[in-house]
């Protein structure tokens, strides 16, 4: 609009949007009918339940944007410093009960869809998950969000919009398979799409070398090819704050305008049905959520999701900071850019390109800024898993930024040569390229290099960083390395999934304080009435019947489960290292021992469920052959009333946030049983103690926390040490195996569970000394720990004692500690909440 | 819902829905204000002319779903006959204009924007042209579509909701490129996505025979892939009615379901990444628009696009029928279904399908009511532009459709023989099958032997199918041939786009009533006023300076035309049988000419714009090559300053609807000088006729019913007629060529327009006697008619009364009389116009 006209455009504007929507129901349902009748399009004779779950979602987001325009501007006001969260995975699960519950409107909104005659509980069903995460990491990201916002940080995530996010798992014959997911296919209320922010991303293209004024060679990046960054918002609601932050996700779009730059060129695409094909390539780009694998396909696409939403992002963040009107060398001064995990590490190098070639800052200067401005969060241990990218690769799509990185190594190996206290064989570990054929670049490396603090994600995660897999860094830079545990939202993962409890809790601490202040909980463990025991436990039993109710729904009414028996749930994702099949051969060891019982045995035996559910990767094989065990072994089991309904083995196929949200809270044990010194820090052994389960779990990632924080008289604990499974593997070689595990495998190999031989694979290391991941060596502990389990199940008063104490003791595992520890730590960010004056309030 | 809370649902949403939204200006700008913050989640901050004019335009659809709510449930109640339109094009244009003139909010919206700082046709070029056809055959069915609703017909139009419309074209170094072009890219404000309506489509697989009850073999169509189509509605207003009807763009989807039956055959994708491409694949088919060439790469792909569109809408229709709970046998009683050119024809074999296979009808049942269904409007002379399909290609992927057309085939054939009045050679031109290798499926032959009526598009067209083209289907079945002559919309074509010529007759008029019934123009002859040909001369005038101003857009300042020259236009699909070569030809005469001039010479000579618009097929390197010259021609023509402005040759870049709304109206003269006997009927030249152009034509297409209706002393006509044409191509042989000509060929072979003999292919024909489309035949008497132009042109007085006399002419050639011709000869349809009652007006 011009000047003139625009004035009078938003004088007119401002008038007419300054009141916010009432929020009386009346007024709710005023909105719903118009998103009906006119963003549905839908009238009397089409609607159903969806429609009137998309009409509410619909209004719930008219009122979050009515929040973000205010925190926005009420940011921008105040110049603050922002955090930019950048992560290649979200794992929002859903949102409509988030939304209500975080807008403190649950009440309005249950009496106005009373008058179109449903429960608002009713519509949650409704929703489609969004599962843009293959675990851990995205759900972490998704939980900080939450915490930014309801703790008033100023603060945006950045990621992709995936048209596929995670896929879709189906049990066929207890076999994995994987069906694309088209999460969006009836439609997404929550996002915003914004045709007017579509930056450009180029890929391929050639350096060209010029002079600038001051004689100095300058580098300008050119040719190649041009694709759009379309953005995507969705509005993210604080707990009992009008502070609404946003997560913008990009979405790959193809370039629209004649590139007669390029027609003129050899690598043009003159022909109308190529150019049709390449548009359809480009928009490919963003289309699908990598799984979580050793061995990606499609390597190249993984690569150009990293650089195309790094280089979006960092134009966004640009153009943000240019309102501010400062110098740009003051960029880490009002941003503070978060790596979560290695996948956005290339923004490191693209900052550096844009400060040099296109603002033309010196190196130095620029090298400032940009480690000024670059946090890196680690989310992995194990050596083999740290991303690298082979060269040519990187030179044949970013051609400049593989330039700038050698230049960042040249610089960085030589000041480890000045420094004389580096040998080669360090220096040549602690490069950011990765000599061989071809070479890599490791983005790990780089991202160490080119951050102001890198973190670990849990406490004996970082001392392993330090201690071992980036030893020589800290030896380096040991200020840089600090821990920041991970924690977990308890708005999503306590008041919302288990309301039951979250009364309980309420009741017993006169408020809801612990909400947004979750050490109140510690209050709980003084003195604990009976009262409050079988108030808890009452709790957990409705959850568990809740519970059962969805299983049998899944299973379409053929599995039925006793709300009564023992919950025993590992649910995430499937891997070697998680040793899931640790589980199921305690399952085999325990049927097997029921099947060998007199009657009157069998009646002192714990009635136990046993719940599974998570995805592998389709590549992963081993991985893919656990569930398959997992499926076959509870088909004989399920299957054998020998047993009375003693024991029950269940897959929940598809595991996903929400299911997640119906499981925690009905587990009475659960399983966090990697090897030690392989899970960073896990986060789902958090919700399960907050949701007062007790853990069964080894010295690993954050159930060392959580044993400090319960008590260790409130958690199982079994198995191996990092420095036992270190000596174990050191001096691995065939040793005697424990005779139930013998037992065991033996039922495996004669086929009780189908087929012989199938499963050799994973039997076959056991016995043969190979066994990376030490089952064998921890199966005793295991087993011992389970009949610990069940001696204390037996005594249900000590239960509910350990499991209230294990509630009282997961303060510090909320995500709102864990951001607090960011901003004070890392980005040096200052909470800043908006509240409305009283002319629109 | 639930009967007994859908009940509650509907009646609270039906209190909450029931008043339509006032249309108060007041009323407007709330609506827009409401859509600016919520809809498009803009602020005061970054509003600009986009946003308010997609906000004015929802608020536009909003009213419009309001109509087209009580406008289905009219026909539903009434249980009216209903007309399916099946058009794989449909060239719309802008929206916003035609909306508010149609909905007669015109004052009320510009009162509305004046509150927000801006004027109502500021916001028309902010809306992107929805190119979704190639030229006439779209355009006419955009044209119907507008006829129906204001006619209040029940009808709805069904189509493909392609990504990529007609690509964008862009001249570089005089040539053609094209570049693809993302219409969508900036949202469709017009558009209401239905994710609920998404019936499978399915492509390949097998045919299963089994026995029905009554011992009978069934067929069973099974296995394959199956893509599933989105439907998109674009609401219709209607002039002055609140009858608003539906465009149904299929979209494709990928399916979402895991297709467990598909995963344990061979032909499953088990492998993730497979899957995800296959989806992607899916999509592609609505993704593209093929440009009409004569040769299509992807030839899949188009007969996919034909499928799938057909295959939807046939269970949309089915769903339809359906709630009128008749018997199926009655279909046609309460649809009529009208095949658009062929490119629907698979639908008859679709409803075969569907009433035996599925329902079960014996055949002679289903061909009844198929043939009682479907019409078939024919849309091309040339018997080398009838489209035909492989039967490899229909084998893979309708392997059942080809049964059963192989089945019609026989039964028809079967029927011929027995007739006993054809020869074997009639029989195997009639026969749907066209032998050869490999055998190929006659679709015109298949839309003829499956409908009630086949229909031309002009007299002339009509009488060539009759006599030449299906001269064996007309004389075994005389009764299904008739013609209906296009026409169209006179509110687009003339109210809405030249506003000034409207106003000027309706102030002649004493009434705007011609719009709805354009035969009242025809008063305007009565006797016509000075000064009312002084005001149509006004009108035409600052039309003329508009085009100027868009032109001087276009070529950035770079071309500035005297709107005081004769306009001489040609606008349409560039196509050696159109004949722009012949015109530009006859610039470079007109050139060679001038410039042999002296000065005193000059000052007789009528100062000329010729302008040139049209897309050439990508494909076909014939006209993208008079492309070139027209531009070379151009560039010299322009330069020369030695004819001191006498002459100007423009051509216009990416022609579309919107260039051709104010084109036309400042015309004139404008030129339709296909070969006789090439051209079905044109339909611009009406359109040029009704903004009082005058035509220089040739005996085709609707020239020649144009020219009864204006009189012939009103329109310069020139060239061979269809017979001579015959006659010339029977006897093809290098002749004498006239000398003007020679001079003009040698000009070009000389390099006076660019490189010597870059031209040779356009050239050589005309003096080789291989000029197929009679250019140098029809030369001479092209020129003199030029002549004939200028000569009239000098007497204004004269001229101005053959274009009034040329407007009043011009009443039949409104799609409101073709409409209303389709509904009484073909569909036996009847208007419905709905009411509203007291208490929701």
């Amino acid at each position: 609009l011009n000047a003139e006209s625009g004035v009078v455009a938003t004088r007119y504007l401002w008038d007419l949007t300054a009141l916010y929507l009432p929020k009386t129901s009346k007024a709710i349902c005023r909105q719903i009918a118009s998103h009906i009748e006119f963003s549905l399009a839908r009238s009397k004779w089409n609607m159903d339940y969806y429609s009137l779950f998309m009409a509410t979602a619909l209004s719930l987001r008219d009122r979050m944007i009515e929040y973000w325009n205010d925190t926005q501007e009420h940011f921008t006001d105040k110049r603050v410093k922002r955090t930019y969260y950048l992560s290649i995975e979200y794992l929002m699960g859903r949102s409509l009960r988030n939304t209500v519950s975080n807008l403190d409107l649950f009440t309005n909104y249950t009496h106005a869809l009373q008058k179109f005659g449903t429960r608002l509980e009713e519509l949650y069903g409704q929703e489609q998950d969004a599962g843009l995460g293959n675990g851990g990491l995205g759900r972490l990201a998704a939980c900080f969000l939450d915490s930014l916002a309801t703790l008033n940080y100023p603060a945006w995530g950045y990621g992709i919009r995936y048209q596929y996010g995670m896929f879709k798992q189906v049990i066929v014959h207890g076999q994995q398979t994987e069906a694309p997911e088209y999460w969006l296919k009836a439609g997404n209320p929550w996002e915003i799409c914004r045709r007017d922010i579509t930056p450009d991303v180029r890929f391929g293209g050639y350096v060209v070398q010029t002079r600038g004024p001051d004689g100095k060679i300058r580098y300008r990046w050119e040719g190649g090819h041009i694709v759009k960054a379309l953005a995507y918002d969705t509005p993210v609601p604080g707990y009992r704050t009008m502070n609404t932050l946003n997560l913008r996700l990009w979405s790959a779009l193809p370039a629209t305008e004649f590139d007669l730059d390029n027609f003129n060129r050899e690598d043009a695409h003159p022909d109308y049905w190529e150019s049709v094909n390449q548009r359809q390539k480009d928009e490919n780009i963003s289309k699908v959520l990598y799984p979580k694998s050793n061995t990606y396909k499609g390597l190249e696409l993984r690569f150009k999701q990293q650089y195309f939403f790094c280089c979006a992002t960092l134009q966004d963040i640009i153009r943000r900071f240019r309102r501010t009107q400062c110098d740009l060398h003051l960029l880490h001064e009002h941003a503070a850019i978060q790596l979560n995990d290695t996948h956005p590490t290339i923004a490191i190098a693209e900052l550096m390109r844009i400060l040099v070639d296109v603002e033309h800052f010196k190196w130095d200067e620029a090298w400032t800024v940009v480690t000024k401005t670059f946090g890196y969060t680690n989310h992995t241990i194990l050596p083999e898993a740290l991303e690298t990218w082979p060269v040519p690769l990187v030179q044949s799509l970013l051609p400049r930024h593989l330039q700038i990185i050698f230049d960042i190594n040249f610089y960085f190996c030589e000041m480890l040569k000045a420094k004389g206290t580096f040998t080669q064989e360090q220096i040549s570990h602690m490069s950011i390229v990765e000599e061989g054929s071809p070479k890599r670049i490791r983005m790990a490396n780089l991202a160490i290099v080119g951050s102001h603090h890198v973190n670990g994600v849990a406490a004996i995660h970082t001392e392993i960083l330090k201690a071992s897999t980036f030893a020589d860094f800290y030896s380096l830079w040991p200020e840089k390395f600090v821990n920041i545990t991970n924690g977990v939202t308890p708005r999503r993962w306590l008041r919302q999934c288990n309301s039951a409890l979250a009364r309980v809790i309420t009741k017993r601490l006169h408020s809801e304080d612990w909400v947004a202040n979750l050490d109140l909980l510690a209050e709980l463990r003084r003195d604990p009435t009976e009262e409050l025991l079988q108030e808890v436990h009452d709790a957990k039993q409705k959850n568990k019947e809740r519970l059962c109710k969805m299983i049998t729904q899944v299973y379409d009414g053929t599995l039925n489960l006793d709300p009564n028996a023992l919950f025993d749930v590992q649910i995430k994702r499937i891997h070697e290292y998680k040793r899931q099949l640790l589980n199921i051969l305690g399952v085999v060891h325990r049927y097997l021992t029921i099947k060998k019982m007199t009657a009157a045995e069998k009646k002192n035996v714990v009635k136990k469920v046993v719940l599974f559910a998570g995805k592998a990767a389709p590549g992963y094989e081993m991985a893919k052959l656990i569930i398959k065990l997992i499926n076959c072994v509870a088909e004989v089991v399920n299957a054998d009333k020998s047993l009375g309904g003693l024991l029950k083995v269940v897959f929940v196929p598809n595991y996903n946030v929400s299911f997640a949200e119906t499981i925690i809270p009905a587990s009475d044990i659960s399983q966090h049983i990697s090897t030690a010194g392989t899970e960073a820090s896990g986060t789902s052994n958090m919700k399960f103690a907050m949701n007062g389960g007790l853990i069964v779990g080894t010295l690993d990632g954050a159930n060392v926390e959580i044993l400090q924080e319960v008590g260790k008289e409130n958690i199982f604990i079994f198995g191996a040490t990092t420095e036992e499974i270190a000596e174990y593997r050191a001096n691995a070689a065939p040793r005697p195996i424990d005779e139930r595990l013998f037992d065991v495998l033996t039922a495996i190999q004669e086929g009780k569970f189908g087929y012989p031989d199938q499963f050799t694979p994973l039997v076959d290391p056991l016995t043969r000394g190979t066994d990376y991941y030490a089952l064998s060596y921890d199966f005793a502990s295991y087993i011992d720990c389970l009949d610990e389990v069940d001696r204390v199940w037996k005594d249900q008063h000590e239960w509910r004692m350990r499991c209230v104490r294990s509630i009282s003791g997961t303060g510090m595992f909320s995500s709102d500690r864990t951001i607090r520890e960011y901003a004070e730590k890392i980005w040096n960010i200052k909470p800043c909440k908006y509240v409305p004056t009283q002319s629109n309030a």
